[in-house]
């Protein structure tokens, strides 16, 4: 048996072909076409086309950023792709190669990835985090993808962690709208903000001397230098996520958290932070059953479990 | 068939004789033995023995506050009944009375109260939050109660809605150590607490004719004689909670939240704040999919659900 598994991204899709293993056979890439629908599935389908060429495609499974709807199956927006609005994508594709296609939230995916494939194999209780440009989130529970009544469940992203008050609301302004969510202070652009506010403190940080823009890998570069205000930054951002980890494991009581993601790349230096504020704020006893590790599907987790949800759904 | 359910509180024991379908046919309520293991167990035993003057008892349904593991049956820790330490309350209970006897955490029980037999009756995916002196909350999630890998999940009271910084932590002190918990903004002491921050920038306020101490029911009371300050402050906690909703709403795509407990005496003063931040903050599509609404069950979800577990497990 062999599926394809596709990740459409806000930039690039990358697409797999696996084996019912969720081995993967071969791996394509192409720009992805944001603003023209027909264009768009015509290029997806083209990529499931190549890969017929070398064996019999049993499914397709398609990992979408946005909302997509359980029960109609309709994406219902999707941020950074304008021409995914109130649109039955799975079933666009699926009548132009006549493939059985199964559509999911692209985090939804690559926490399926790491449930079946990754390093939470065996484990029923699950979140995996994806920090890029924002913060994605999935979650399995009980052993099964959760994704609520809807479908539109698992967006940690956009949960309040600086709530502010009406007379003063401090939280960071966010993309959404609104202002405190997580994703600001934990994607690589909450990175390059927290940055900016330590070298308003810091007049003599090396961060002032970095060309601009400024950017999260440039943070870190000036982190393995040496830069004590790069240092400081991650250390703040490891805080932050792990009193995010630490909401998590207090509320659903899980067995492990997977970090991966752009931002990973800091690895060891993020990740030690994360761990002593999870342990600084989680209780313990929901603490001890949680392991906090890095993906090692990263980034390959999308096309895996976009596949894998083909595979079982 | 005939069930007992018990509700150990901090001060408080209440019990209720049901019939299979949660109808309650007799009440009962002691003081709680907070210090002595044996005392507070032979408390209990008597409660079971009264009901068994009216009928015969199938099994017994404890809920207790604190963390309890779903893998040993044993009370980790309950911070306001102290001899509650590392325990098998339920198999204690079962050796004196010689009933099945079934234990879970008190929120969780209101929780499936909401679930069998109150406001959430029919639905999948469902909270329950009581806000009392701290903040309980028990989860319906896919139709059966979630408790997480060791029955410790659903503690959202002490979830971080606060995170400050490490520079400059502006969350509140809460009695689990930490600063920024849900739980300091929203129970009774968090608007006490909201109170007396609003009071600093109030000078003239009403508030500050209260008799010390000041209670949640005096600012409610204040806030009905239309004292500005105090409705404010009804409005102040009603955002923060309604984010907390919002967090609730994006992260799991609930049906419903059910609020109960007696702050809730505030009503639709605190709810028409609370929906209306939990729709400014929530993802539009998942927030059309929750009802916000008070509990009709609350006082007694805790008895009813605790015998409900009893009946189901």
């Amino acid at each position: 048996m062999h599926y394809v598994g596709l990740d459409i991204g806000g930039t690039a899709t990358k697409a797999a072909l696996t084996d019912e293993t969720a081995r993967i056979l071969e791996t394509r890439k192409i720009l992805t076409i944001t603003d023209d629908l027909t264009g768009l599935v015509s290029s997806l389908a083209e990529l499931v086309h190549e890969f017929q060429k070398t064996a019999v495609i049993d499914a397709i499974g398609l990992g979408v950023p946005g909302l997509r709807s359980s029960k109609t199956h309709i994406i219902e927006t999707s941020p950074n792709i304008p021409c995914l609005q109130n649109v039955n994508l799975e079933q666009l594709l699926a009548d132009q190669v006549h493939i059985r296609t199964v559509g999911e939230n692209d985090a939804n995916a690559a926490v399926y990835a790491e449930f079946v494939r990754g390093a939470a194999m065996g484990l029923e209780h699950i979140a995996c985090l994806t920090l890029g440009t924002g913060l994605g989130s999935g979650f399995v529970l009980n052993g099964s993808l959760f994704t609520g009544a809807s479908g539109f469940g698992g967006e940690f992203g956009h949960t309040v962690i600086q709530a502010g008050s009406s007379v003063e609301n401090s939280g960071r302004l966010c993309g959404c709208g609104n202002r405190g969510c997580l994703e600001t202070y934990v994607s690589a652009s909450g990175i390059v903000m927290t940055a900016e506010a330590m070298m308003d403190l810091v007049p003599d940080s090396l961060l002032h001397g970095i060309e601009l823009p400024l950017t999260s890998e440039k943070i870190y570069n000036a982190a393995t230098q040496g830069d004590a205000t790069a240092e400081a930054v991650f250390r703040e951002t490891g805080r932050y996520l792990g009193i995010a980890c630490a909401n998590l494991i207090d509320l659903l009581n899980l067995e492990m958290i997977v970090i991966g993601g752009g931002v990973m790349a800091a690895g060891e230096m993020l990740m030690q932070s994360v761990r002593a504020a999870a342990r600084r704020y989680a209780f313990p006893a929901s603490f001890r059953d949680c392991q906090i590790v890095q993906s090692q599907l990263w980034p390959d987790g999308g096309v895996i479990g976009a596949a894998m949800i083909a595979r079982d759904r």
